[in-house]
This record gives C-alpha cells, sequence and structure tokens, in this order.
C-alpha cells in the first residue's frame, strides 16, 4: 500500500488493452457475434443472447456496502478487484457494472469506472458517449413526451388532464435550469401551456425499465405499460394508448445489446444501462447479467448505495423479478468510514482510533444482519488505505469473525488482482459450498404499506413507517388499481440507516416519513419517497468542465 | 422505368453489403485507421485524416436542383447514382451526404438515404442514432447553455443580461412544446426564471460549426467564438468566457471523424454532419469532403434545397471558407416540377403538357445561369418518373441545350448506378475538360447590405432588398463589431426565388425583405432571415411513430 499509485487516468492510458475480439473469445463468442464500437469496446447480439438461455448459469456474486461517506467505500474498485482476483486464481469470471452518466462528468471532477488498479477501460469512452445507451434512452424518453404533447395539441382524444401529467422530459446533463418550467408558451401554434420539467437521464424510468427487461418483446411490453398521465376524473393514461411503446422499442433496439468492455488485467466486463439508485434499483441491465451468467462461471456485479438501499432492491426487484438466485455478497468496508460511524470526526479519520472503530462497528454488523435475512452468506472486503493501522485491522476481523461473517483486507487500488487473490478464495469457497438459500424479504401480495413497514423495520432498523392521509390514501389506491403485487424502490438517503443523513452507525427506534409515493408501472414497482430526492443536478460554482479539454496530444483532460 | 420497384425498405434490406473494411479497402485506408460501428459502419481516424492533407485533389462534383416541389426532386438519389454510375464507368468515385436528422423520422415517413436503387445502406442505422453523432452535438450544445445559466446562477460575473441570451438549447426530436418555455422556475434553488426555448438539433450553431471545421483545433476555436448572450451594455459574451470550447470539442471528438458506408452498388459513401439548410449552410462536412477529395477520383456532393439557397452557400460560406474548388455542378431537375413552374395544378401533373413544361423552364435556366456566375460548368440531371413522356423529355433536352447545358435521362431510381452512366460520362467530360473556374459571388470586404442584394439581384431576379431601421442597424453594428467580412447564410423559402413560396417560375422585380438577422460568429456567417423559419418542427396529427415498431423478425416497420 506504499506503492506510488498514478491518477486513474494515468493509469488507464497506461493500460495494454487487448483487442476486444480477444477478450470476447475468452468467453468463447464468436467474432460474428459482435457489435463492435472502435477497437476495445463491443456489443453483443441479442440473438446471440437468446441463443445462450438454455445454459447453465455460473455463480452470482454481489458487491455492496456499509453506509457510505460521501467519497463511497469503493463497491465499484471492489467489484473489479475481484473479478480480477477471480480469473487470477483460476476461474473465469465477468465483471457487471452500470454505465456512468455523462452529466455528472462536467460538474464535478471523477468518472466512474473504477480506480487506481481496479478499473475497467478505455475509461474515457466509457465516462463519455460510451456505446450511446443513454442518448437512446433520453430519445425514447423524450419521443414519448413529445407523443404526448402532440396528443393535446391535437384534440386530446385520450381526455389527458394536462394538470396531472406524471412524464417529464430528460437530458443528460446538470442543468437546474430545466427542473422546472413552463411549456408549449408562445401562442397558439405551440401548443397549450403547461408546466413540466426536466430529469436528467438516468432518472428516466425508461432507464429502470431498459435494465429490468429480459428480451426486445419484454421492453415494448413495459414501455407500453409506463403510466404518462390521468384523465380528469383520474384515469391512467399509458404508453401504449399513444401507441409510443413501438417507435420507443425501435429507438433502444440497438442499446439493448450488452456492452462489452475490460479491466485493466484484460478480463471482460459487461457495463451495460445505470438507473438511479434512489428512485429506481440502480443495477446494471438484467440482460447484461442474465448474459453474463450463460459466459462466465463467476459473475460479480454491484448494487447502488450501501446494502440497506442497493442489495435490497437487487434482491427484492431486480432478483425478485428475474429468478437470479446469488451465491454469495461481499461487504465492502472502509476503517475510514466505520470510524466515521463510530462519531470521529472527517479531518480525524487519519488517526489510529480502535475505539471508534469497535464502536462503528455496529454498522456493518446491521448489514451483514440484514444480507443474512435474503439467505445470502456475506464476506466483508476492507478496502484498504494506507493510513488503517494492524491494530484496527485486527479488531475488525476479530469483530467480523463474532458477527460469522469474514474480514478480508483488499488492496486491488494498488496492486489490482493479486490485492483480492484471497477475497476471492473466499469467495469461491462460500459460493462452491453451497450455503446461499436466496430469499426476497417480503411475498408479492403482501400489502404495500407492510411492504414498506417490513422494510423500515427489519432493514433499517426503525420503529415503524408514518404518512400522511394523503399518501396512505395512494397507497391504497394503487392496490385498488391492480398494482399491489409490486415491489417496493425505496428512495431516502444513503447516509444512514435512517431519513436523517446525520445519524450515523446502526440507528434503532426512528421513524421513517413517507413523504410521497409514485408508480412506475413499466418498471413495475412503486417508489417510495423518505426525504428530498433530486433527479436533477445542478453544476458547482467552478465546474470540472472549466478544466476539460483536448491536450496537444489529442488526450482527454480535466475530466478525471 | 416500367420495371417494379419495391420499397425503399426492402431494397435496403436485400442490399449484398460488404464489410466496410472492403469499402475502405477501394479507397486504400488501411484497417487500423478504421473505428468500426458494427459490420457496416466506420468512423476514419483523425489522424489518417490528417496525414492525406499533402496529397493531390480529386475532382468535386455539386449535385444542386431547380427550386422544388415539396416532394424534393432527388438531389440525393441522384447525388448517389451519379456516384455508382462513376464507378461503373471505372472513376474512383466517393459520395459525401449530410446525415439525416431522427427527430423527424418519428413524423411524416420517409427517411432521408436515397431511394429506389440509388440508395446509402445500412438505412435504418443510418437514419436512426448511426454513430451517434447528432446526440454529441446535441450534447455539447446543452452543455454551453447550462454552463451559461449556471454562470449566472453562481453570482454572474460577466454581467450577462438574461433578456439578451440568444443560445437555445436543443432536441433531436420534433417538439413543439419545447419552441418557447420559462426555464428556471420553482425558487431560489433552480436559477432566476427567464424565456428560452429549444431548437431542433440540426438547428444547433454547433452543427454548422462542426460542418465547417477543418480539424479539431479549428472545432474548438470556433466553438469558442461563439456569442450566447449580451451583457446589459450590449457587449457579446463568448463561449470562451464560460470556458465551455475545452470540453464541447472533448464531447464532438469522436463525432468529428468522419463515417464511412457504402451504396448499394457497395461503392464508398461518407455521410457526415447535417446543418439546416436555411439558417446553415446546408452541407455535409468540410472534414469528409475534403478527406473523400484525398482519396477519391471523384467526389460527388450535395447541398439543401434549390441552387439559389444550396448552391449559393455551397459555394459563398463552404468553398469560400475552405479553398474547394468544384469542378461540375449537376442541376437536378423533374419534368413535373418544371410543369409545374408553367402554371400546372398537382393533380395534372401526370399528363403530358409541353406548352406548360416549356413555360416552366425558365426555373431551370435561371438556375442554370446562377450557376454558371460562380464560374461552374453545368449540366442538367433529368430525373425521370414513369409519367414522363418521350415529347416532353425531347422539349426539355432542346431547350437545355440552348441554355448552353445539357440535359441527360437519368434513371437511378429504377436502374442505380447504370442509369446514370451517361451522367457521369458528361460529368467527367466537363471536370477533364477544366472549364471550371471557381469564383465567389460577392468579395469578403463588400458591406453585408451590399453582399444581401447581390445574391437577390443576382440570383432571385430581385429588384432589391428592404429592411426596417432596425435591422438595418444591426448590419452596421455587425459590421463596426467587426463581423462586415462574414459571408452572407440567407434563409429564405426554398418553393421560390422570391420570398412568397406560391410565386414558381421565375419571378421578377420582386423585393426581398430582410426581417431580422443573427450572428453565428462560430460557424462565421450572418444569417439574413427572410421570411418564417421553423427551427423546431412539431408532430403531425398521426405521426409516423404511430406505425413504427419492430417486426417478428427484429425488423424496423413503418420508419421508411
Amino acid at each position: 500500500m506504499s506503492k506510488k499509485v498514478g491518477s486513474d487516468i494515468e493509469i488507464a492510458r497506461a493500460a495494454k488493452m487487448q483487442p476486444i475480439e480477444k477478450i470476447a473469445e475468452k468467453l468463447g463468442i464468436p467474432e460474428k457475434h459482435l457489435f463492435r464500437y472502435g477497437p476495445s469496446k463491443a456489443k453483443i447480439d441479442l440473438h446471440y443472447v437468446d441463443e445462450l438461455r438454455s445454459r447453465p448459469d455460473g455463480k452470482l456474486i454481489l458487491v455492496t456496502a456499509i453506509t457510505p461517506t460521501p467519497a463511497g467505500e469503493g463497491k465499484t474498485t471492489t467489484t473489479v478487484g475481484l473479478g480480477d482476483g477471480l480469473n487470477r486464481i483460476g476461474k473465469k469470471a465477468v465483471i457487471c457494472l452500470r454505465e456512468p452518466s455523462i452529466g455528472p462528468c462536467f460538474g464535478m471532477k471523477g468518472g466512474a469506472a473504477g480506480g487506481g488498479y481496479a478499473q475497467v477501460v478505455p475509461m474515457e469512452d466509457i465516462n463519455l458517449h460510451f456505446t450511446g445507451d443513454f442518448h437512446a434512452i433520453g430519445m425514447a424518453n423524450n419521443l414519448l413526451a413529445a407523443l404526448l404533447d402532440n396528443h393535446i395539441y391535437w384534440g386530446n382524444e385520450l381526455g389527458i388532464d394536462s394538470r396531472r401529467i406524471t412524464w417529464r422530459r430528460v437530458l443528460d446533463m446538470n442543468d437546474r435550469a430545466l427542473r422546472s418550467i413552463v411549456a408549449s408558451l408562445g401562442g397558439v401554434a405551440n401548443g397549450y401551456p403547461r408546466e413540466d420539467g426536466f430529469d436528467i437521464t438516468v432518472a428516466s424510468e425508461v432507464m429502470a425499465i431498459f435494465c429490468l427487461a429480459t428480451d426486445l418483446n419484454d421492453l415494448s411490453r413495459r414501455l407500453g405499460n409506463i403510466v404518462v398521465a390521468y384523465t380528469r376524473d383520474r384515469k391512467p393514461v399509458y404508453a401504449r394508448d399513444l401507441k409510443a411503446e413501438g417507435p420507443m422499442t425501435v429507438l433502444l433496439k440497438d442499446a439493448l445489446m450488452p456492452n462489452l468492455v475490460q479491466t485493466l488485467e484484460n478480463n471482460p466486463a459487461f457495463i451495460h444501462g445505470g438507473p438511479f439508485a434512489n428512485i429506481a434499483h440502480g443495477c446494471n441491465s438484467v440482460i447484461a447479467t442474465t448474459t453474463a451468467l450463460k459466459l462466465g462461471e463467476y459473475v460479480v456485479t454491484e448494487a447502488g448505495f450501501g446494502a440497506d438501499l442497493g442489495a435490497e432492491k437487487f434482491f427484492d426487484i431486480k432478483c425478485r423479478k428475474t429468478g437470479l438466485k446469488p451465491s454469495a455478497a461481499v461487504i465492502v468496508a472502509t476503517i475510514r468510514a466505520l470510524k466515521m460511524h463510530g462519531g470521529v470526526a472527517k479531518e480525524d479519520l487519519g488517526k489510529e482510533n480502535v475505539g471508534a472503530l469497535k464502536k462503528g462497528i455496529v454498522n456493518l454488523a446491521r448489514h451483514v444482519e440484514n444480507v443474512k435475512r435474503f439467505g445470502i452468506p456475506p464476506v466483508v472486503a476492507v478496502n484498504r488505505f494506507v493510513a488503517d493501522t494492524e491494530a484496527e485491522m485486527a479488531a475488525l476481523k476479530q469483530a467480523c469473525a463474532e458477527l460469522g461473517a469474514e474480514a478480508i483486507s483488499c488492496t486491488h487500488w494498488s496492486d489490482g488482482g493479486a490485492g483480492t487473490e484471497e477475497l476471492a478464495r473466499k469467495v469461491v469457497q462460500i459460493a462452491e459450498g453451497g450455503k446461499a438459500n436466496f430469499r426476497t424479504l417480503y411475498p408479492d401480495d403482501m400489502p404495500l404499506w407492510d411492504k414498506v413497514r417490513t422494510i423500515a423495520q427489519d432493514l433499517y432498523g426503525a420503529q415503524g413507517i408514518i404518512a400522511d392521509k394523503k399518501v396512505r390514501d395512494q397507497f391504497a389506491e394503487y392496490e385498488k388499481a391492480g398494482f399491489g403485487h409490486y415491489p417496493i424502490c425505496m428512495a431516502k438517503t444513503q447516509y444512514s440507516f435512517s431519513t436523517d443523513p446525520n445519524l450515523k452507525g446502526a440507528p434503532s427506534n426512528h421513524v421513517v416519513p413517507v413523504r410521497e409515493i409514485r408508480l412506475s408501472a413499466g418498471a413495475e414497482f412503486v417508489v417510495v419517497i423518505c426525504g428530498e430526492i433530486m433527479t436533477m443536478p445542478g453544476l458547482p460554482k467552478v465546474p470540472s468542465a472549466n478544466f476539460i479539454k483536448l491536450n496537444a496530444r489529442g488526450e482527454v483532460e480535466g475530466l478525471f
């Protein structure tokens, strides 16, 4: 860990990438099924994806995390590192990650393709337009919006109440000016003025649908089911009423092919889809995960935010809907973050503090317990920092042993796959031990309100949930309208088990206030919003865009 | 012409495409310089483009047209057909076309990749996302908008007058609801409310810049020069004041590589960039054209609308700025359209009418004369329809001979390159005869007002131009601000030499009213608007989106 590690972009540029055909060959994908985007990116033909369906599945490993600090605890780097580690110990492992959003790259510095020696490449491409998937998703979202306003313009046969339109437009850009607008101004030719707004593309329900669809037919069916508005007498208006699912599917047909790239160690990685982890489920596409499971012995994937949000949605939404059965879960922790949960201030995190660490382990303990509730055996990956001391690591190892989840030191950031070999061996031991017995937290037929209460009580340690009558009525309305069997998609702060981001550790007896619920009828879940959720970020005072340019060698500067 | 011709999409699907490497090989492009997008599309590495600069140029042929009917006279099909015809007679010919816009595909049925047996393929891809260039251009445009509003939000150090912001957002979508909006509503966190609006992506000045830039440095310089707003005391605020040109160039770096595809006859075609032909210059990218000239003996390209707009801008903007010297011009005419110019009603165009045809030839005659003013020898390509009679064709041939421009019957729509062999031979004869002596219509140092008057009088047959004092003052202001040496970009109806779309034939002594002028300081021209210009289309009552879907074989239906 004392080794000098260059910047992410320096390391990425120094990478010796293999032609993408070679990476595909490792998985046995014939070249004719590759749809190449330059020398080091390719999409995989959906016909080939279909042909794979009869094959047996590899083992699925979820990488999740403790309640994070704002810097994140290293889920993506650990996912990449574990994939490389598994390959190093002779397992054919494939990584599945989300695609990063382009908009935020121009706000805060930093890409989203791992870091240090645990990265996926070509990093600039992945962080910029990549293979155009998000542009296609944005187009599909905005075509639906245009068809909706066009319908109203030409006579509004469906009787859409323009005050009850729920479908918003999107851009893959941090642009606060578009959060709330009045559209269709300027006279008769421009339509009927109404309130509207833009979200960032990753917040589109089309993104969530894209990531849950099992094939093009399922995609089309789900797109048709989107509720875009209500009539004056509150009947839902669906995307299919606007005949929108056909052209939306056409716009998405290429995007739905999973994207293959490689790690710095030339191991295969699928990077496909990237829904928000609050108002959506925060996992890469089902198509990429299921395809990877047919091609690899091991598939390592991650889910957004800490395990209370990410793992719960991975299990209760993605696995429930698709029959995926994970074999193990890796909970990423850092000694820094655990000390923070133990009450240490940010500026003191660099100092050894075994007492605070032990106190903060309550946060990890609850995540370990939570993962076990789903029948999945956990292992703790300690993402090591230079300032971590041996005494701290020893204390953490002992505490984890008591929790029944081994803690393993990982140095993938500085050492690549060599730094996760021990973790890889442990993961194989668990997965091949066959101890996993996946179950969802709640059954489909539990009332929506009770599903939310179950999540809050069993996973968050809450006393219960509360909501205004208006919100409670909405639960009842959704059930009456036939959406009661949907799973819940919780939207709350990722910085605490509670809805108060300042409540660190493992708070108990708090109450979870449900502020609002929203229907994602295409994605097939009910979004439960507990707190402020920002679906269109803004740019900071000094955006990273100010420093981004091509240098004299034609390389991108300032993006990472 | 009595041969049964299938629908464009049927023909395109039956095409035997060659791998794009084979097409590149015909031009001598080494495979390592190809950046493939699937098996039949590729971008050409900009390093390789740079390496070509010392090579001699091939001969440049412009395809333009008479004043069109709403259906168009077949410029794109003739461009494709001529390219195929030249290859058939043994010339290494390359085609350069504009990329179609995706938004309009969901409005009116019909793609923009040629038709019949004169098409470029893969047609669906070209009409949908293609290689993502327009998405990149939209992102660059909208990043600049976001940076501008963000600057105001954080204190407005530049003193931007929010009432004098000229930079609009864009989407590649026909969406009338976004033409005129009020943005930044919803309180302090969302900025200062102001009037704003969206254009369709092809109308962005970024698109015009993209198509005029000679390399990445020139692109960056031009992007920095965009005037986005004015201060309260009317000083221009540039994109470079917002440090926007760096990240915008990064967003466009891949897009700027020219796109290579093929015709149905497996001849190379560059399809790159697609600016509006009214508020911009309506030609494919300079990079694609100059690259093609280094690789082929002949380059056939087209310019939007009739010769009064398209050819004039091609000569006075694109050629002036880049030193391109065309060798010949092909003016596409149809007997139907000439009869319309001769006064025949739409429903009677199917009947023989030699008298009306002769009368309508005045329109063609003026275009012939106009092209000659630029020192370019013209030939007339008669795009044949089944209903055309031999008597009509004979009359047209004779009239053209008298005009000093041979009229040649072309049947590329039904016969492909075999239907343009005679045209190809004539084009070669002209080009190799060396009669071309290209000159612009007006010099750089002519006052802006006089430039507009010259175009109106010399090309449109107008008596003169008029404008309100406010507009005339604007001309003077632009000159004072140092933009007087820019060429003019005329924005008027394409359906008449005059500004009245109903004035067919070759009207004279009309007056051209200048309604508004706009500065495109990055594209380096002054847009002169004479009439209503729509920069954000709407969808029709029954949009083609209603019929677009994937069929059971996974093919796109309803798009073409």
